[in-house]
């Protein structure tokens, strides 16, 4: 049975280039499960790609290919790129896109997208996804990986990621890096990631602050505020995150992605 | 084979949660077929998404299990429920989102979800999607449903479900329940609870009156009234619905979900 | 195995119709390969249907089954077709919403679909993608094309299709015909055409005139512009193509689909 394959693009669902890409998957696996991620990555914006990815890496299929693309330099020099991280694999461009798989695992390997059979030799020059990633996500699915992945020459493209500073002992700058749907406001606090930051935080001995406006502490879920009233917990993917219970938090506090939140210790 | 899966839930495609939900049930039940109801039910509406569970009802594969997730509660002391009903089963949250399925149904037998196995006893406090409902579907979908549910020991949350009212011989006053992308307002009027209204509703001897404009009578389709202008039909569902022909009477009209629409018989 | 299905539709997806629509696939041919083109088609907008169709074309499955519904005369006169085309079919309204096929393959042949067995013959008057385009699209899939095919006594209806017109020797009067999520704004000029186009086209000695703005010349990728600088090309469906290098063309030169492009051949 092929192996699963998880797509995440910016590719939005209105244009046909999802179910292009899927076509072509097809064409060389037919019958691969695949899952939609994510299509709604904002137009080449690789980070934001890259932060849904870090949060859904624990979910992914243990023998999954994840199929990347946010790909703004399609065409020109970036490098093509796959990636085996135990037994998953990963390809997509080479422009930090897959940042959250070195992170998580120090002995990912990447390798170069060779290209040849099935993965276009006379590739168009500005969509990669159909001529390139899946087809060699279709071929990695059928356990082919081999046959297009070549040793890469120097290391992949890594982005700078935004962690959350500590400022002294009594407080740490953080920034909203994703909002969800229901406004919820994820934060770069991550609990995989606590031992960079003091005890306080994940003890939930602090403030979230806002501009103006303060949440006290760690709630568990949105029920644990009344109706209306903001809170902070911990989400799903173990991300400090801001909420209203029964509302938006984005609304509610004016912030978005790329918005600061001061966390502070009690009593400072 | 594994029974199909149908997805129902308010979490959008942007975020990655409809594709973390997926990549569980992969894994409890590899090739499974997944159907996407809509996820676009509007954020913890359990209302509107009982509504959409409604009309499509009579369309869910008959041995099909139903993953239903609008879920403003989770986290709390709502219970999990599983329902089955005929050949089908249904989980989801114990507020009312499965209404439907009690309304179609006065067989149908609700039982508790009990965490265990792949129902993650530590489950997170935000996404019961993915840690509760999930897989739940999945076992289900497997035919395990007795290793997770258990008798329920109170009935089921039934939400008061929008009701057209009979306003003396000659006027129904009815509620606009659904607005579709193309603008057609689906009433609370359905030919299946006819039984409960005037004759002349289903007879089409009437004017639906909204605000100080109205529709005479019953269409067929949208080409029975000219270009631009307004009609009142039974839609797929077996709703009564306003339409506008190559329009949207929901623009037409200045009207929503919501709306009051006023059924008056003819000659009164 | 069934052959797979690739669904096009202007259904949107917050409506549950869509997946109704694969409700009743599965029913007809459990397990078939369900591929979204798009759902996204303007509401009842058939010529956008068919450029997405058009474009889309070459990456559909060779044996793949097609069923595009974008359907406003849907419950009147208008035949139900479905066309063979090579070893592919397409199942659809007779509203010229499949011109694409006709004008890609002269060879295809038009048939229209008869009601009986799971097409219904008592169907709804306004969701025929339900009732007769899905269960002839599974009946297709499964290879009993000739339990609902009968010959058109009359041809189908095509679409008068949107050509840029050669104006002289040296301008051509070209049309947005599809603006995508980036905001790259896609001309009715195609490489498919070329030989009804002066050389110098193709050969990219012109410049494309937006207004009062204006591109010089064929561009291979975003990056052979600078960051926020405009350019045209040809894009991955082998149409002529503006884009702004990291930005949308549709804000950058206000446009959108309708707008007129001239191109002016160098020196002229």
């Amino acid at each position: 049975m092929p192996r699963p394959i998880v797509l995440l693009t910016d590719f939005g669902t209105a244009d046909p280039f999802v179910g292009i890409v899927k076509c072509v998957i097809h064409a060389y696996a037919p019958g691969v499960e695949v899952i939609d991620l994510s299509h709604h990555v904002p137009p080449q914006d690789t980070l934001a790609g890259a932060v849904i990815l870090e949060d859904a890496l624990p979910w992914i299929p243990e023998s999954g290919i994840v199929c990347a693309v946010v790909d703004p330099g399609v065409g020109g020099t970036r490098r093509a790129l796959a990636v085996r991280s135990r037994h998953r694999v990963f390809v997509g461009p080479d422009n930090g896109l897959l940042t959250p798989v070195f992170r998580a695992d120090p002995d990912a390997r990447a390798f170069e997208i060779r290209s040849g059979g099935p993965i276009a030799p006379d590739r168009s020059a500005t969509f990669h996804g159909r001529d390139v990633f899946a087809p060699a996500a279709a071929l990695a699915s059928r356990g082919e990986f081999d046959t297009f992945a070549r040793p890469v020459d120097k290391p992949p493209t890594l982005l700078q990621w935004p962690a959350a500073e500590v400022a002294g002992d009594d407080s740490v700058r953080a920034t909203v890096i994703h909002v969800d749907r229901f406004g919820n406001c994820a934060l770069n606090v991550r609990r995989a990631d606590a031992e960079r930051l003091p005890d306080w935080v994940f003890g939930g001995a602090f403030r979230a602050e806002v501009g103006k406006q303060a949440v006290a502490g760690l709630a568990r879920t949105y029920g644990d505020a009344n109706k209306g009233e903001p809170l902070a917990y911990v989400n799903s993917a173990g991300r400090l995150e801001l909420a209203v219970n029964g509302g938006s938090a984005a609304t509610t506090f004016g912030i978005g992605r790329g918005s600061d939140v001061v966390l502070r210790r009690n009593g400072k």
